[in-house]
């Protein structure tokens, strides 16, 4: 990891975000990196919560992996905090390098920083490689993910 | 619908809640609504977070249904929100009334309402019925929910 810092997202790193959300299985017929202001107008929101971190993974300057942790309050398990992940990607030129462990691992140590009583995530069932690889760092996969799209 | 109201939780409701939050077959050894304080707390920080809403059903009065709901700003699928549904308790004498669904279709249209993309939960593996119950309201099991407690 000498080679690699972890830092908030800035609103230059935006386009570089968004390829890598597009530059996926599931992700290529969501997302389009041509038109970026919906996603500025996104940053922006996250950007101002302080519940939010949208961080990066840089190297040689350029963002290179990403995701979101959301700090949830709750009354659940005594009035816990839950730290939430989403949008966990790594650019393909870095894949299988441990930045992806690394990164998870950085968003579990700010949870146990903040307070948080657990971490969660989901993952779409047909993400055999990433449910392996979440299993390996000390996830739990006990339940299941439910989604209703409008 | 006609006798039950739903309605943003107040301070007052917080025992009531936390009630419904251990009468259940998980949280009975998490929660424990004899030392109300850590919760207190947790309803300040939700009460105040613009982005959270904590409601109750209310029957004569009482409350006698809870979820919460967390609007989630992101950058996936062009910068959508995301509403997420956490922690639904029904008390044990309104169950199988029709008064979940009416909640949970409550958190489905406020999600919408404020422009959200998709409304997502994860529900425990070993909750066969309430899978059933977020299946027959439209939700589709598509994820894994992982957990890392601390």
């Amino acid at each position: 990891m000498a080679d690699y810092t972890i830092r908030r997202a800035q609103r230059d790193d935006v386009g570089a975000i968004v390829r890598m959300l597009a530059d996926d299985q599931l992700g290529a017929t969501r997302d389009d990196p041509r038109d970026l202001d919906p996603y500025l107008r996104a940053f922006d929101e996250i950007d101002a919560d302080p519940n939010q971190y949208l961080v990066v993974v840089v190297s040689d300057g350029e963002p290179v992996g990403t995701l979101q942790l959301t700090i949830i309050p709750g009354l659940a398990r005594r009035g816990a905090l839950r730290g939430q992940i989403e949008a966990v990607r790594i650019h393909a030129d870095h894949r299988g390098s441990g930045l992806g462990a690394d990164l998870v691992r950085w968003a579990i140590d700010e949870s146990r920083r903040r307070g948080c009583a657990l971490v969660q995530l989901t993952s779409d069932v047909s993400r055999t490689d990433a449910h392996r690889f979440y299993e390996r760092i000390g996830f739990v996969p006990s339940h299941t993910g439910f989604k209703l799209k409008f």
